[in-house]
């Protein structure tokens, strides 16, 4: 049996508007180096940075059917996830799909699978994050499963967790976290900007972060090259 | 024995145009989703769109010698199609082989090994679909065929095969099918227009396609999730 | 035990500023065709090209704490080489040790590993060959080596090597080989303008570099396709 | 903060067993096409087939210190199961620690990431399967989790559900599943022993499964080959 | 359309049995190095070895139908070949349908995608070559056609070609040729046989080929490592 | 120029025996874990288990003649360590060579591309260590060079450096190094044995390391799984 959940809970949506604004690596690094997808995700255009709720949605190989069910699903703010049962490169996603979405105000695509069209949806200005671009084309004979769990490119994805995605690749964060984790990648955002000003003044990291002792500790020893 | 084919047959001029502005995705779903390179093969630089009648060329690993021989063969219009007899990345052609085959009118190279002197073939305007960017050099030592038929990224493709390509990826046409392919892919892209301003509306491909009743019968199943 | 080597010797500032302008593909040949890294190093922005001398950095897999220990060893037209001790794809650094580096005169980064904030990387200007994007944190925990000499993405590099990288990847030339290297490059690339324009006025690379009659003994046969 | 899980549920031991004796592709048939690990995760020596209950535990790249604190919390009939929380193939696991998993009654293991001392491992009979085989040696620094749900080689993973592993792969059974799945597995093997004996017997699956009709209702035409 | 074309011509079965007997080094070296398919193509299990005459069946992703239909094609001294239109690794093949080939005398299997049921396979003593070894099930929904040409890891595979596979792997030989091919092996084995005893008794390549003159043309020099 | 080094010097035979008994997990560990070459370095036939004297050759893509070269510079004891100068998997390497590397003594090959007659190699036992396997034959055009440094499967081998390999895969050490490695190897080992006999009996590393303390220190937290 195929399964459609509706209605699936979202985050806060000023929460979600945070997220994307502090990008992949400070949200990764701010709910402790947890959520990324595998570096094979990358976007199709440069530079794109979003965040979303995610509609997850689960496809046979081959086969995009239930990408046309999970649509109806998405609502303003969303952005879809899309992984097949096993893996497939092909071009699930192309651009009336993208227009369908777009016109439904979802942000986005997560597909651990391929994609088409990417200069259509280039100029449309619809991001995809993909494990590949290709245009080979697929059927409609299988059902999947819409809002329930997967695993997406490596990462596991619950229907309504906050997707962040930008230039570095695509993170999730828990939709019962999200608002704890934008505030700590606020705190950390802050204490960067310090941190930059001092680097560009020339500081060194060895200075700032004091990690000369421990270094020595550790047994890190200087020598200089001889003379030639 | 290596062998040169001279004067192969070439597509209509008018039809290879034509299937250039219908694109990878489109001409390959209009010829019944077939002949589609392997997904690894990308343009050097977006957008590229081109089409163009094959010229084929077989080259030793590492040996680029039969790449002059191909150009001679080329003629305006033509896409050159360069394919190793065992897998290889080296960098098999760069800017002073673009510059010649610029000079004789062909539109771009397909080359399932790799490429080198891609900024100067981007200022050029020179496309470019290949497995790999690589500087390394090769050397002029062994023969190869041209113009017989080759594997090149998985698809067969004859000399005379018409190539459309861009940032979808690379897809061959055989020569004998290129018109009713065109045909099939204005009928295509008429019937997408279309549909493109009903998603744009807002339509769903749920019920632009009429799918609702066929997926309840393979068993598709709605439940809300509950309240939190 | 760790080492740092402080003071390593560099190639002279006009040696490397030349190999820059000759670009990768034409000093890797000039040197012999050796030298270069993997074809997987792709730098994360377009067209970025760079020559400067290398500043030697060995790091555990998701540690990057001795890329701060290299900093401090960096000086103005350096660049720094990163590899970790086993396979890693982690995002090893961003763009606070980005400002560290570019407020030192640093020229970019080679590593045979992940990069991160790669959006911000390109807005600064800081060029990164990497062989991932990803945005996984990494721990401070770890020794390596800064300045000794080290293999990174396949090729064997010492510090104060010249590093030259732009679209087509990465290459290392023997500091001790760079002023001859440069030379044989000046005289490659005088040779090549001569050959674009003969190439571009329309003449073969057959008759230009008089291939026809090797071809022939090689046993290249030349046959007409049969009328259709 | 790390966390390890104590005393976690596990699923029937006869359930459990009867598993081992179906194998990974009736296991996953069973259960509806779903469980299965990716198909990098190969066994160390073939043949092996176990089935156990996980212990999971998650590492840091190139370092397997979690690793004995799980097995700590392994029992006789365990799996334990480890994944890096970034891709990693260093050698985390070998015949020591194999020695220890042994001694308590443990059943294999798997990881996504590498094995060493393969040779001894073959000949203690204690299975791996995993990502790599790779010497490299690992570090003792920093924390992971013991028995929280995990992604390992692209599946869900919980404490306590069942694993089952082959020659063919690796599949997970959840803990409340697996007497269902074993009765469904049961049953399923019934049937292919019977549909064997007509295979045997030369009878063709196009009958057996009365696919005639269906085919023909597709499109299916037969033609002859020519004579020559 | 699909399409199933029965009565394909064979190679005469002599001709096929002797292939067999040379291996696929020496069958690829004799007709000019040509015909491998891709070296990702392992068996399942060694030493096998193994020449028939190819059926050939195109399959959709995650979808072994067709392979029901080829059965039926099949005749003793065949080798069935299977390749998905897209890229997959799926389980397509387990031991019922071998269990159905075996009882007509099928010899083998060569499939560019995932096979089941290794360990049963073996102890059968039905080799495969496959892409990946994965239980991932499959379905029966779309179809496919047999005896067509295919493009199979990279090789072009013709209804009837002569397929010689063994622990190195696959390679084809265009039925028309298959007799020359023969010939020009036994003579290849022969003259291998005389150079074995030379280089058993120390004998160097070297001077058994007579290679020392024209390495000294091409620049070869010897110098002795100075004593330290 | 092309350059064959005569009468490298190579480590004490007693030496490199006890490195072969030693393996290669233990032998990287010794030598404070370096010296491993990639993960994909996998033997034909398993066990095999090894040490010698490193002859090194550097060869192009698709070209063996330098293989030929090198056979003369072997000795008794000795290892050739092959590797081109561009990534190329072409079958290198097969029976015929194999018969005059054992006449000389040698004890196998590791070879960054492929090898074939992988079945009579294991037949006559010997051993060889390789990115693929693959019966692609190659060409004797180019020429390399014997005896100098070079990198192979990512990592240094100087001529006469010890190669140690087995099971787990290949690693080297530094002639010079080469004896103190080995006493360090020793020592490790008579410390496993003790481990060893305490794992069997049942203890645990976290208390024959003493672990406990530190990882309480470092924030690991124990908790029991509430019932259900």
């Amino acid at each position: 049996m195929s399964l459609v959940v509706r209605n699936v809970h979202r985050a806060d949506a000023g929460v979600v508007d945070a997220l994307a604004g502090y990008g992949v690596a400070t949200v990764h690094e701010a709910q402790g180096r947890k959520g990324l997808l595998a570096s094979y995700m990358r976007p199709i255009y440069r530079p794109a940075a979003i965040a979303g709720s995610a509609v997850t949605c689960s496809v046979a190989p081959g086969d995009n059917w239930m990408i046309h069910v999970a649509v109806e699903q998405c609502k303003a703010g969303d952005v879809l996830v899309v992984a097949p049962t096993s893996p497939c490169e092909d071009g699930y996603f192309g651009d009336l799909l993208a227009t369908s979405l777009k016109a439904r105000g979802v942000r986005g695509l997560i597909i651990d699978a391929g994609v088409r069209d990417i200069a259509v949806l280039t100029d449309m200005g619809f991001p995809v994050w993909s494990k590949a671009v290709y245009a080979q084309g697929t059927v409609k004979e299988t059902l999947g499963d819409v809002n329930l769990p997967l695993v997406c490119a490596g990462a596991l994805i619950q229907p309504g967790d906050v997707i962040v995605a930008d230039d570095d690749g695509v993170c999730v964060v828990r939709r019962e976290e999200a608002a704890a984790v934008a505030a700590a990648a606020a705190k950390r955002e802050a204490n960067e900007t310090d941190k930059r000003a001092r680097f560009e003044a020339g500081e060194l990291g060895l200075d700032i972060y004091g990690m000369r002792e421990r270094l020595a500790e550790k047994g890190l020893k200087y020598v200089d090259d001889p003379p030639q």
